[in-house]
């Protein structure tokens, strides 16, 4: 149905059109009868339904209805898998579609910038290639369904502390490259119907009121088509947050901020035809919604086995030694800690789903398996209780195998606020420490919404990061333990060995400017090109089976930027039981161009493989691949030189390498002025004669070599010393040092100019 | 003699004026006979004379006149002895005075902030606070001979890559915390003559022509009295930087920026009043030292032997396993690599002095000592010689103890250019393996400008780094191997594990700008409060005797902003032998008021005590010990509660720990706004009844706790949550969340600002 949108804007009045761009209430847009206007509900949230009545908060601290909790998006990027997220996506967009609910607010994709950030577990990546391409999946998912997303948060929202004000201070650049690409992705690949500003300021702007943002880089670099919305009460200025392109504000303001619309059009501080592209955005959006409905059914019972394999898919197993993992059936194990019966599988905050079912480990257990189960310690808070710790040290020391239920208790983390620290609660660590006395053959399994510190790991025989699994992470982690499920999840973040080892250490926090000094050097682009150690890297994951990798091959090892290079690897299952590998594409850049990381992520695929199987796995690189963002340019910039390509599958674990040699089309300007060196015209083919005869002048003028008799001053160094400071002298000092009178060089500049 | 030199300034013509304020050629100022301006000659340098004959180049390439080459700053500042430095100092200007140099052109005192810097064998330290004390007391040495100093190179020049052009972009509160207070320290304790402003530019501007830095802070801020020299070829544009505050070009600029000069005070654009200022300020230096001229005799093998007596007393024993040093003369020593002969003892470029007489360790052994040699590889070049190291090898395995001396040749490090890496010569590392296959009594003596990595420091014994030493270092080296010399010198930089580790890593070098994104996270500031492991830690040093700690008093532990707090411990002597002591005082600060590194130096003292000896040392803290530079005050700012003062031996060996709380009489300005969050109103005193009224009106507007009754959102959560998000809420918040409309909130803000 085909809608002529500016007519009905045109009939609108300036009150209802000032009133469309706020909501009605904390859930709803408002409604205008007469013109077959809708009223459409939107509800968080990115894992599941947090649909509430009418006057709900936004906090997650009231009841919703009743419905199914997938994976956080801490767990299920683990997946590295597009069809699984778009088919989570799709799901959740039927249940949306089912309960009249026309937006999921959601998904979320800030990169983790520490592990402190206490929305971590709704956040998908350190990686901002690996957020982008689950994101879109997802987005395309739901959408499938005519309900919309919301991306959010956007842009630069990486911590709770001061959220609502304080300004995220990063450079271009970075921003770019490292905290814009999820959004932008999601942008090119699937359209969101929506983007959700975050509350946050940038280099001091709102987000909320950021023209740059909202509106230049969004609809102009990338071409956004949707409507902006605020988080809730994420609006500062209203009028000029329609400026900047907040076309919608939530929740509803009471009418306080319609009415100064209202004014500034009426004074004339505002244009109407700005508030009318608002309303046609947000109109647009919503008829998109209502005439597409189609009835829809679903079962929460189906949609829980979906939530339970998402969480198979996704949960990364870290460490196996002596194959203690699957657990047998024959044998006596111990399931030992709270969240073996109570897991810990979402966060709190707008996120929190008002489960229709739960399930435990403990519970999920094959029916011939024998375990035993202490408490040890509760789920919920940070308790070390002597008595069930004496109870638990028994049956570990009385089991064949143990298995403790380890994570943090829902006060830990949180929407709303940051960790302090990086630990488990002390009583945890304690109890392990006491168990692996009596018990060598022990797993640990965690319930964590971001990376905890292991001060056990070198003790433990294996470890199951279960992230926060959804509402049937619970069997999914029994079907793992039991070798039900092969797992395949890798790790969408480093694990760093301790908080100090973060590259936001530093400068995290903070007061009312929080400085992303590291720039683009976030997550394994900081650790890997600092050589650091860490506890597992980005990417890391282990299987039940193995996989070998061979015979790279390369579409095209001379490309330029405007081809596309196929990158294939052939993957191999060479072990003994059906698994999934996940293959990596990093690209290290070698042309000195600029300050980059070791590698970047720039392609995966997860594949399945039954035992002795081999399969072709295929990714495409092309500019973009290896472009660093140029703020000179205001462009992406891919140099010409050499990329060296590295497939692994993880971080740390490059299996095969190979080159290519980018021919690019593009060419750093150059303007030669008194302070450009003599090496950078010896660099430019087109300014390097001139430079050979002003060095002859300058090497001449300075007698260099002539009287060089000092005994310690060899001739070694005299070399290499005019050599480095030739090609760091810049032209003025030939004023000095060269014999050039400054006009001689200031026409010598002008010439230069011409060539370049 | 008092003279009246606006008079004199008064008597002289436009072009003479110009003229004085640059130089006759490479060395010398303009004179004018007939107002008795006499010629005066500066000379390099800051270990020794490097006097040239008029026509001479600033490289270090030409032969200049027979000195006496002094240890190096990198290694006299490890002395950690301000009265020994004094007379270094002192030394050099009765050499000076002798030569007729009217200016000895250091110290200088740039912050070692990577390994790599070409130039740091000439800087001090990592940490500011021992940089400015050794330079202070290395300027009063000179200048109680009437003869000046010209502190160099201001400011933030720390790399030689492109020095001439490029610019640091450092923030105003690293620059005064790290990059300037040596600087500061020498105007406030010492008053150098001169200042020598550096090539670079500072965040954009040159510093030849920086007014804020050569006017605002070091005559405005800090008092400076002398004139300031150009390093030579810095000037970029002469007028401007005659505006700024750059007295002097050096060197000659052959007329044409005289001429500048003239023609901007013949058109207007520069008021005379500034040249005459600028002329008067040189003059006053002139005649400062024309005036003062007192025949000096100095013989240079006595100051060959303070050379001698410095290096000993700087010189840093890092590893001394089952003291396998001292050697003695029964032992059969192998002295193996070229510089036990050919010792490196200074570096390349202004620096490099014409010694007339240089001492090697193999013939200052005792003359009983059994020693042998074994070239094993060259001093001067990375070549890995099969048959020296065949017979270095031999010599080994027939030797009790083997000492390889080790290092950087010349070409690796100079002035000019910057190491590429931070390793030795392959050839040395790869000998040194070779040789600890056959003898585990290995003890390696390094001569190096700057840290280099030590991959086999866990198979050797011993470990002296010897820096460069100077003329006279390989007798110091000999005399320290062989007990003669207890050492006593501790690092004044970290030694880290790698280069990768260090803070600048990821933003050394650069292209036209190169980033201190590292702020004031420098050396040991970076390396302690990142928790990272290091090789050596600041203020590191062993010797041949032990010492305790003991009995911290703290004269005040509640003092005022204003008070001086005097700390106090006892150290004793508790082994066999005399030595000395470093007494290093580091405070932490615990207030929160900014971020802030783990500590910080603020005191030292170098205590020499008999076997069984103990003395009580003392040391002073003010409100500049405990403050950090507050950029929105302009001003140093130590914030009321807690420090630790901590005693120790090195940054990573602390002995005793004190507190003190300060009552400081600064308040930060508090301005309320719409951003300001409830949790700034709660923490101040005068805000806290209003954030209160304000708080309880918006949980009640939210609801919280009533519908709470959902499952897993336990109260825990709910209570953390909103303590938390109550804290961060920004007072424009409250008009979604708390009821209020922004008027009411207008109101209470401008109320609250009345109080505050």
């Amino acid at each position: 149905m085909k809608r002529d949108l500016k007519k009905i804007v045109s009939q609108m009045t300036l009150e209802e059109k000032a009133g469309m761009c706020s909501g009605l209430d904390f859930w709803h847009l408002k409604h205008v009868e007469r013109l077959g206007i809708p009223e459409v509900m939107v509800s968080d949230g990115p894992h599941g339904l947090r649909k509430q009545d009418d006057k709900g908060d936004h906090l997650g601290m009231n009841d919703s209805i009743k419905a199914v909790c997938f994976p956080p998006a801490a767990l299920s990027a683990c997946s590295f898998d597009r069809k699984l997220m778009e088919e989570m996506g799709k799901t959740i967009g039927k249940e949306a579609q089912a309960n009249d609910v026309s937006i999921v607010l959601g998904p979320a994709v800030n990169i983790k910038r520490s592990p402190l950030c206490g929305r971590n577990f709704e956040y998908y990546s350190e990686d901002p290639y690996l957020a982008g391409e689950i994101a879109a999946a997802f987005i395309n998912g739901v959408q499938s369904q005519h309900v919309g997303t919301s991306i959010k948060h956007f842009a630069a929202n990486n911590q709770e502390y001061h959220r609502m004000s304080n300004s995220s201070e990063a450079d271009e650049r970075t921003l770019r490259e490292i905290y814009f690409p999820a959004f932008e992705t999601a942008v090119k690949k699937a359209q969101p119907y929506t983007f959700m500003c975050s509350y946050n300021q940038i280099n001091g702007t709102f987000a909320s009121e950021n023209k740059w943002l909202l509106t230049d880089v969004l609809r102009g670099d990338w071409g956004f088509k949707g409507y902006v919305m605020s988080d809730w009460g994420a609006v500062n200025d209203r009028v000029k947050g329609l400026e900047a392109g907040l076309e919608l504000e939530m929740p509803s303001s009471n009418g306080v901020n319609d009415a100064l619309i209202v004014q500034a059009v009426k004074d004339g501080s505002l244009k109407e035809d700005i508030l009318d592209q608002a309303v046609e955005r947000i109109l647009r959006i919503i008829f998109e919604y209502a005439d597409n409905r189609a009835p829809q059914e679903f079962t929460m019972e189906k949609d829980h086995e979906e939530a339970r394999h998402i969480a198979e898919e996704s949960m990364v197993l870290l460490k196996n030694d002596g194959q203690i993992l699957p657990l047998k059936a024959s044998e006596k194990v111990a399931f030992i800690g709270g969240f073996a019966k109570k897991p810990r599988f979402q966060g709190g905050g707008s996120s929190h789903i008002n489960c229709f079912k739960i399930t435990n480990a403990l519970d999920s257990v094959p029916s011939d398996a024998q375990v035993t189960y202490a408490e040890g310690f509760p789920a919920d808070k940070d308790l070390y209780d002597d008595a069930l710790a004496a109870e638990a040290i028994k049956a570990a020391a009385a089991a064949d195998k143990v298995v403790i239920f380890a994570g943090l208790p829902d006060s830990f983390e949180s929407e709303g606020y940051d960790r302090s620290h990086m630990r488990l609660p002390e009583c945890q660590n304690r109890l392990i420490a006491e168990i692996l006395k009596v018990q060598p053959n022990t797993v640990i399994v965690l319930h964590n919404g971001s990376p905890v510190e292991l001060p056990w790991l070198n003790d433990i025989k294996g470890l199951l990061e279960a992230y926060l699994g959804g509402q049937a992470g619970g069997t999914a982690v029994a079907n793992i333990l039991y070798g039900k499920v092969n797992p395949s999840g890798k790790l969408a973040e480093t694990m760093p060995l301790k908080l100090s080892d973060n590259p936001s250490y530093l400068n995290f926090g903070g007061g009312e400017k929080v400085e992303y000094r590291e720039g683009v050097f976030v997550g394994y682009r900081y650790y890997d090109t600092k050589e650091m150690d860490v506890a597992y890297p980005f990417g890391y994951g282990l299987s039940y089976t193995t996989f070998a990798c061979s015979d790279l091959k390369i579409s095209n090892e001379n490309p330029t930027d405007k081809d596309t290079v196929t990158v294939s690897v052939d993957v191999t299952n060479t072990g003994n039981m059906a698994g999934k590998e996940v293959v990596q594409l990093y690209v290290k850049d070698c042309t000195s161009s600029a300050i980059r990381p070791e590698k970047e992520l720039k392609g995966f695929e997860k594949v399945f493989l039954n035992p002795g199987e081999t399969k072709t796995v295929t990714m495409e690189l092309d500019k973009r691949s290896f472009a660093w963002y140029n703020t000179e340019l205001h462009d992406w910039f891919a140099a010409s030189g050499e990329y060296k390509l590295l497939v692994g599958t993880s971080s740390r674990n490059i299996r095969l390498e190979g080159r290519i040699h980018l021919n690019s089309s593009q060419e750093l300007p150059m303007h030669v002025h008194m302070n450009t060196t003599l090496g950078e015209l010896f660099r430019n083919p087109k300014t390097s004669e001139t430079a050979k005869e002003l060095t002859a002048k300058y090497i001449s003028a300075m007698n260099v070599g002539e009287e060089s008799s000092s005994e310690a001053a060899s001739e070694a160094v005299t070399e290499e010393m005019t050599e480095a400071m030739t090609d760091s002298m810049p032209l003025r000092a030939l004023v000095s040092f060269g014999g050039y009178s400054r006009e001689e060089l200031t026409e010598i500049i002008e010439k230069l100019n011409k060539l370049v």
